[in-house]
């Protein structure tokens, strides 16, 4: 029953949506890395809701406050825990339901695990709002890989099978809105400047790694690397990256794998797909049941809901890709000095 | 640097493909489990090459031996250490291409990582090879979860692009196969009789734990659960499971989910699609580079080398979805004399 | 850089003594598990300072705020984080011995591990202050403890070499205290309806585990469990424990092993000492050096500080081995399902 | 039920005594150390029995045989698994015994555990034998840590509570064994070349880390560092260690600390003791119970024992010391090119 993500550096994650807080301890950052807590802001805010007409009304402050770790704006090399207060709680929004779990939700999962002790207002630990902490950590990681060289980026690539302009995309959410419904999306990651070399065989390659992080934000079904799904339909002479040398090195001249081979990376850039489903909480009606009565129901859910997840998904997949390589990264420091 | 998986039942994997073993110890097994090795070993030739003419010729034995951990059929509660003695070996088939590295596979990265002290013979300890000791482990694991009423079962839904009959598919790989080509393909996996209330938040999801695990078999570049990449491109009715109440319990409709809601198990069977790439060793000729030389030249990986990895690796993927289900239920025993 | 405990339960204590706060997440409680705020809070006042003339002067409140985790006052089954806010902090005493490490402290073993990044107000991540989140998951972990049976009781054996009565314990730290100097002191905790069968062989055994914990304490020196140092001057005929039948039951007629053998404990109670060190901050002057100058100095550490830190670590330790005790029967837990 | 240690670099041990083999599977090694089979085997012959009137009689080979992750006498980076076939088991010495629990040992303790499913004979997983394979690992630990200038030596301090010569010690030894008894002893192991700068504060402390392993090996009781349980008798005054400048750098005037203050090493050497209890087999008649018949009896244990465990037990002292500062050597690796 842990909330814990990475090996040399630790994310542990705690909170649930109308508790008193959400927030964060990371373990494992080096001491000395400046925090630039604007350029941090701006990328919480990326995942803030409230921004368009296409998300949850809700407003959040998303403002972390630092407790500890961070001393003159600088990492101590102790661990650092930051924590966002809830407010703007609207749980009685949630009491009518609290018996009837949404489908698509983990309410009725959640209620099988923790025997009824859940916290069952607003998703609890299973919110979406528990992204904000991942990208607390996440934005610290990119910031740190920043001045390695290394850059992670994310979009949408796909909205309800809209592959097209953002402004069909963008049509589909309004059109699901408009319907009381929900569509799914693809975020497409890459991060560049990644050195060749990390990344470990077996359970511990870069694409279990990734994984492991990318899945642990709510509503992703589906992760791929490089051609992905679509390499299982290729012919080997199509899917392999060749090799050439180029200014005296070694390079691949496509990519075709994503940036890894064997749960290494090449030096290219990794390239990594989410699949969003869409977002379980809809307006129309749906069967459910209520647990204390043990009879069928109907539900709706109002509520301040994104039709859209992925959109908001996009700063969180790149935190879990950056905590990724930054884990991997430290991994493989450590033998630099033995190596050879 | 870490070949291990689990965090309540611990596999490590060790060994190369022309080391003088390979093997697996499995921590955390309880005591008093009977080993069918007769099941045991049948479960292992499903993924012994030489038995047909699709796959590689190379004649492995893949017969475990049992070092420690076992004593009179049934395990001791301790560490459990099978090996399977590695002959049959022609390294020279891997010496004029040990600075040359194959496009598509492991060569360059792990040179890059390991400094070149890798072992470069047939793959080393990326080989495919290292899929037999996982299938003990996975096959100790099934046998257990039998017993429980849990059963896990794989199959090849596509390949190289065809989804029809399996006659088709073994056709598209008969023709890469002359073509000195290879093709890749996809494997489900369902897992029934997984009770609900599996698998925990965040990062210790069934997603994150399976896509861990099968992220290991090598080849895997996509992993999937119930309507996978396919529910982006779903509405909110459309991909929501809803609920209803028969014979006084709760059960999911349909399932979208794959069995699987806020990384917690519906009691629904579990689906999961692995996507493999095409076999990267393959007779066409490719580009690449000596690493020795720094200049460029060609392949071609006569070997014995199986057109299509899929196939072989459906074991493989049932033994890392049935190591996962057995972890998080392990996980889940902690909790039972407490919870209420 | 990690400071968390435990493979069940996980405790990760974060903070320094002059941050904002310090806190501490605790992950793997079961669900549903009612906590006694009153009982933890007298278990919290057993350890904070300011309550006797042998004491620091600091008044702290040590009270925790429960951030989430906890709802009606029972455990969620997700992480419970609880942070106590900093208050009182006199940072300027410290200002001036900044750049001179004070001997006995870990002023300059941090200096030169966190390349002087380190909070170094206070002791800040190694203050004696973070036993008080220590206390704070410990103290959890003895109610749950309690409900099974199970009982962990400490108390001071010995002051600056004193065993006799606690009134010539207490007048040793006096003495102390009066010369500006400082003592040493023996914690002895002993655990009662320890079930037979918890710890695991080798590196997680119940000597390995308590040992793990208890010297996360500052301070200690030594850990030992039974006859402990005495019995390497004991013969086998002396130290070994023999077996009885009593009431249809097997029993140990004697305790010299403190409870485990082989790692595991035999029904018997726990017996675990730890030696503490004496207090390294004293009014008395010591030589250090200036680390900026580069420079030999002296010292006095005037400040509010327990001239004997023994007495109130008692708490700590207890919560140090009730840990490690919920820990280990958490791993057995899961294989009762199993077993047979 | 694991039986690994470390976080960096992991060491697996497994096997019973009777088992087909014993051994050890080490991951996180770097790649490209070559390892001295001499030298190993020289430090493995330390620990072998049957070398002189005082040892158990049992004749091991004890010679390593590397099933994988070294070629070429170099590591691959790659898990390094090495194996001893048991021989020269006299099973029939202990089928007399299996039910009735040798006071001392782990048999009462891990028939509870595991059920009756142990391996019975020769102590199965709980017998020193399996200190083995820990100096394997621990064996190219050392060879790592001394090309880095670190080197680990233990020595025997006390026997029976003799610290005088080592004849009295001797003398001691022989005159348990004439009365069919056994004695206990004390093992110190001092570490030098270690820098500043090691371990980590709260549970990853060089006290925990070095505690965890040394616990490890069966019959240690107790561990302490530097003046260990002395402190708790010692003022302030004397047991800080001032500090000073000697050629522009800083040094501890004194070594009461043992290396390490707040957990992490001070840069002078660590000094640690293990307590060892005394051998519990004896041919001294004991009282125990039959486990199948619930009465009564009485042992006598006459087998092949050491009298005296804590000769032998020095280079597995060795052994797990040098493996806890490998750790966290790799430990502070990771951040070297971060700090600052």
């Amino acid at each position: 029953m842990s909330s814990t993500y990475g090996k040399n550096i630790r994310v542990t994650i705690f909170g649930e949506s109308h508790a008193a807080a959400i927030g964060v301890t990371i373990e494992g950052l080096p001491a000395g890395i400046a925090i630039d807590t604007e350029e941090l802001q701006a990328f919480l805010d990326r995942r803030a809701p409230g921004k368009d007409r296409f998300s949850t009304a809700r407003k959040e402050s998303d403002t972390p406050e630092f407790l500890c770790g961070v001393k003159d704006g600088k990492t101590c090399g102790t661990p650092v825990t930051a924590i966002i207060r809830n407010s703007d709680q609207h749980s009685s929004d949630y009491a009518s339901i609290a018996d009837t779990p949404r489908p698509g939700h983990a309410d009725y999962t959640a209620e099988v695990k923790y025997g009824g002790f859940q916290d069952k207002t607003g998703g609890g630990h299973f919110s979406g709002r528990l992204t904000a902490p991942l990208c607390i950590a996440g934005g610290i990681a990119l910031q740190i890989l920043k001045k390695q060289g290394i850059e992670v980026a994310g979009r949408v690539t796909a909205i309800g099978g809209i592959t097209e302009s953002e402004e069909a995309m963008l049509q589909a959410i309004e059109q699901s809105k408009a319907e009381g419904d929900s569509v799914g999306g693809i975020v497409e990651c890459v991060a560049t400047g990644v050195p060749a070399g990390l990344g470990d065989p077996m359970f511990d390659g870069m694409e279990n790694r990734i994984a492991s992080a990318v899945f642990g934000i709510p509503a992703v079904k589906g992760v791929e690397f490089g051609e992905g799904f679509s390499a299982a339909a290729l012919k080997g002479s199509e899917n392999n990256d060749a090799y050439e040398i180029r200014d005296g090195r070694v390079f691949l001249k496509t990519n075709h794998c994503g940036g890894i081979l064997g749960g290494i990376t090449t030096g290219s850039p990794i390239v990594v797909r989410a699949a969003f489903k869409p977002t379980p909480s809809i307006a129309k009606e749906q069967d459910t049941v209520n647990l204390k009565t043990m009879e069928n129901c109907k539900i709706s859910v109002p509520g301040r809901h994104d039709p859209c997840i992925a959109r908001r998904a996009v700063p969180a997949v790149e935190a879990a890709v950056a905590l990724a390589i930054l884990d991997a990264l430290l991994e493989q420091e450590k033998y630099k000095a033995f190596i050879g």
